[in-house]
């Protein structure tokens, strides 16, 4: 029961951020959609900005666990696995964007709690991609390279397609980007791979 | 002196909207720094909306034509002075990030009117790019390729870069992965091109 009103805590907190921004994010609509008194909220969290950042955190750490971890502990077929994740669109939501890119861009030069709390997803998110090109490298399916620098480039591109979807209200211009950026990373690749993925 | 009045207030509400954001920016922080009592104001904008918008139109196609129709006006080598172009860190605010990516990132899902004017801005962010890589290809400074799909590519990784430094705090990120994109873009070319930007 007292996890239950946490869980439900984190999660009506990150759904109102990831939709208002944190500054727009209304304390009511959260206590609402959770069906959790003000008085409960306390129990778990000492303000809004607690209960903000810890949600971002255990959230945005969940969702990498689901989509980067999983393609760590499989055999082999990184680089397959990490594109067919990619892109595949009905993971993000291009109307509201990446959770990530959006409170960085809001917060990151304005709290410094949040700023280093960022800084340190942001780096994990990196790192994530340069385990699944380093695990590819051992397995030879990937020549050697830089992988911080890859990953990084990744990243950025990754972020930057999610942007221009959102900007344009067009899902066709992520998977116009995320193909020129597979084809890059496959550049890389020791074999050829057959990629049709519907 | 009127031009004035409204070019302060154009000035002044861009960068306290690029600072914290359009909904954090203070009405009476943009008067008090352009110097405009809230009656004269009112002569030029409706309101503090009408005001943003205004002043985001026309700050960034601004900045379009110091960055990019520069670039078309030349005679030739446009894909080096574009590749210039976005090497040069002094050109960007890393602390505050892009100012297209904050707003679309804030309002574009929120307020139509703001999701219409960055939808705009984006598209002619795309174009300019595009047409700095047509003119390449008919001066065979480039092969031909489709230059829509690159330029969204160019775009989006762009982008990307300026999130990754904002959000890391390290310029670095932004050199590294301009430097790929770099390279990337100058494997369509059709001669050696020797860098060395300092």
């Amino acid at each position: 029961m007292e996890k239950n009103t946490r869980n439900n805590l984190i999660d009506s907190a990150f759904k109102e951020i990831y939709e208002k921004g944190y500054q727009g994010a209304s304390m009511t609509t959260i206590l609402n959609n959770a069906k959790v008194h003000k008085g409960s909220m306390y129990h778990f969290f000492a303000n809004k900005k607690e209960l903000a950042l810890i949600s971002i955190k255990e959230k945005i750490y969940g969702r990498f666990d689901e989509r980067y971890n999983i393609i760590l502990q499989q055999e082999s077929n990184y680089i397959e696995a990490f594109i067919k994740s990619i892109k595949d669109v009905t993971q993000r939501d291009f109307i509201r964007g990446c959770p990530i890119a959006n409170i960085v861009q809001e917060m990151s030069n304005i709290d410094n709690d949040f700023k280093v709390l960022m800084e340190e997803i942001y780096y994990n998110f990196r790192k994530n991609i340069k385990e699944i090109l380093d695990k590819a490298i051992e397995k030879k399916e990937m020549k050697e390279c830089d992988t911080r620098k890859l990953a990084l480039y990744i990243a950025s591109t990754l972020e930057g397609a999610i942007l221009s979807a959102k900007a344009t209200g067009d899902v066709q211009d992520y998977v116009d980007v995320i193909d020129i950026l597979s084809s890059y990373i496959l550049s890389f690749g020791t074999k050829k791979v057959n990629f049709d993925i519907n």
